[in-house]
């Protein structure tokens, strides 16, 4: 089995001393470009200018993020300081995604079973516990594509929104994992791409990346789901999430709950796929889950380089929306498949974990 | 009351051997440009190319077409030939709309009752009837202004797609004639317009009329509509129709009938606008209507400026939807409100003019 990609979208290279590599996602389609970073401010200046995203990768950027911001220092004291500090940096640098969060309260717990052991020796601790959040990462998505493809019936065609794919993990993606897996066991996968406005992750990323693997990609915009959903055969609606309440309602990529509406409507079984790392057992339901608000000119223009509407148009923008579970079908992680009601599944599952 | 526009979308400048102006669409908001148009080849481009577009605009537009197409011909029998040859040319400019083929064949009947006078007398005569076309789309809007913004509450937000507005007629619009009218009547009416890709028009074209004409707008992008809805009030949804069939299902702009299903879920009402030519009794139900699928090149890129994805992918790009009538609550057109059960109230309202 196992799905090759032709791209990395997140790595880190070298020893402790190294750097945090990106694929720059604002290029994309157009170009594979990627950054090198060393320090703290341009991985919070990544996250947040959306060169990484992605809600795991956005976890592990940050996980390394940390690593980076205390690296320079030799003194446990001021280490500790500092890591408090550049946590809540890189927290403020996105609110939606509890990848973020999980990842570094993780970077944080293992750096506290080293308190008092020297700088030296925390530092390295953090190095591997980004390593292993990596690793894992990589892990999950393999996971979740196993259970995701059992889902879909040979011959599947896939609607998904914005990009949970390859690039918006460590590994094969979440949404995608589904796809790649399905069709890395021979069966014939077809996927239709929301472009996905303001940002286009559909149209540049879902595209791109679907279209380097192999696998066939029909882009429509954002206002064709329903009458697609009327007039061709889809099998199923797969999604990413950036934050699942403790009841199963989710954050996902802002129309992802027109998606589920429609998908209702019409029928079509609506799978949420992701990780433990983006579960928020703290959040009782969608309605504590922070929408973040993006400038108004990602709507006033195009992709920040083609302005569509007059200069100082009154512009709504979140970048997120919340659907609520009961328009779930079934959310995939990497323990299985979880089915209504969710609030009792995703407690029996991750439970101890909050 | 009154609403007075400061742009004109399309009028007749001069006597019989005058010529017709549009304002060319295609380059808002960025550049008010007017073209001059004495060719029936220029004509048809322009609906093409949505030089001029909306319903009733295209149906104005296309009775002008139809007399250039003739206005040369000084020999009754040539004229005849050709007046055939024009009219079947201009219907297929594009095909859903039906106020083109509405005003084709008001413009050919007119004709026909000249039979035997002479191309001279023709000639007048079809473009007295191209005028009268003209002067009655002014007065339908006006009617259906007053109809609909009766239903409005004051301080009303209603949410609108695509341009149904002073651009899309002769007038002061089908949807937005209901919001100039409340808001001459000393209402306070505040529009969202969903951006409508591929073209924008929403963002382009909605977004430019409001603010020329002084009422407050805010654009979001396609994939807002079921998250403006769950969290912001909104008052009406208030949409023009390229078609409506017998039965009250009506194509419109694609994204109607989904802005339609998240209005239901939302149970904010959903009021189609349009005048009697935009009525197609001949079609039974929406299965009926011609659905225009327009270049892939406009989903691929934006506005024709920018590529936003990979140069060859597969792309859908329908450019209407159709709307079943269970999802109206009313339609207002010139005559008044017609409320549900759809068939019975178009039947009898239109049923002898179909």
């Amino acid at each position: 089995m196992g799905v090759e990609l032709p791209f990395r979208t997140l790595y880190w290279d070298g020893d402790e001393g190294g750097e945090l590599v990106l694929l720059d996602q604002t290029a994309l389609p157009d170009e594979e470009r990627y950054v090198r970073l060393k320090e703290v401010s341009g991985v919070w200046d990544a996250i947040r200018r959306l060169v990484v995203r992605g809600a795991p990768a956005i976890g592990v950027a940050a996980a390394y993020g940390l690593y980076l911001g205390v690296r320079d220092l030799d003194e446990e004291d001021r280490l500790w300081e500092r890591l408090i500090k550049v946590r809540d940096y890189l927290l403020s640098s996105r609110p939606t995604a509890v990848n973020l969060r999980n990842a570094l309260e993780r970077m944080e717990r293992a750096a506290r079973r080293e308190k008092g052991c020297g700088a030296r020796q925390i530092k390295h601790t953090l190095f591997k516990t980004a390593n292993e959040l990596f690793e894992e990462d990589v892990r999950l998505c393999e996971e979740m594509g196993r259970y995701g493809a059992a889902l879909l019936p040979d011959d599947a065609t896939v609607l998904t929104i914005c990009n949970a794919g390859a690039l918006a993990t460590c590994g094969i993606g979440t949404a995608l994992a589904v796809v790649y897996t399905a069709a890395s066991q021979g069966r014939r996968i077809k996927v239709i791409a929301c472009e996905t406005r303001p940002l286009l992750q559909g149209a540049r990323l879902t595209s791109w990346e679907l279209t380097r693997v192999g696998i066939p990609v029909t882009l429509i915009c954002d206002n064709m789901v329903g009458w697609l959903l009327s007039n061709h055969r889809v099998d199923a609606c797969v999604v990413g999430a950036d934050r699942i309440a403790r009841n199963g309602d989710f954050a996902n990529k802002i129309g992802t709950y027109q998606l589920a509406v429609l998908a209702r409507r019409h029928r079509v079984p609506f799978y949420t796929v992701a990780p433990s790392t983006s579960f928020d057992l703290r959040a009782p339901d969608g309605g504590a889950i922070p929408i973040e608000q993006r400038q108004p000119d990602e709507v006033r223009s195009v992709w920040g380089r083609l302005r569509i509407t007059l200069e100082n148009i009154s512009v709504y923008n979140p970048a997120f929306d919340v659907t609520p579970a009961e328009l779930v079908t079934a959310v995939v992680w990497e323990g299985g498949v979880m089915r209504p009601p969710l609030e009792e599944a995703i407690t029996a599952a991750l439970g101890e974990n909050s």
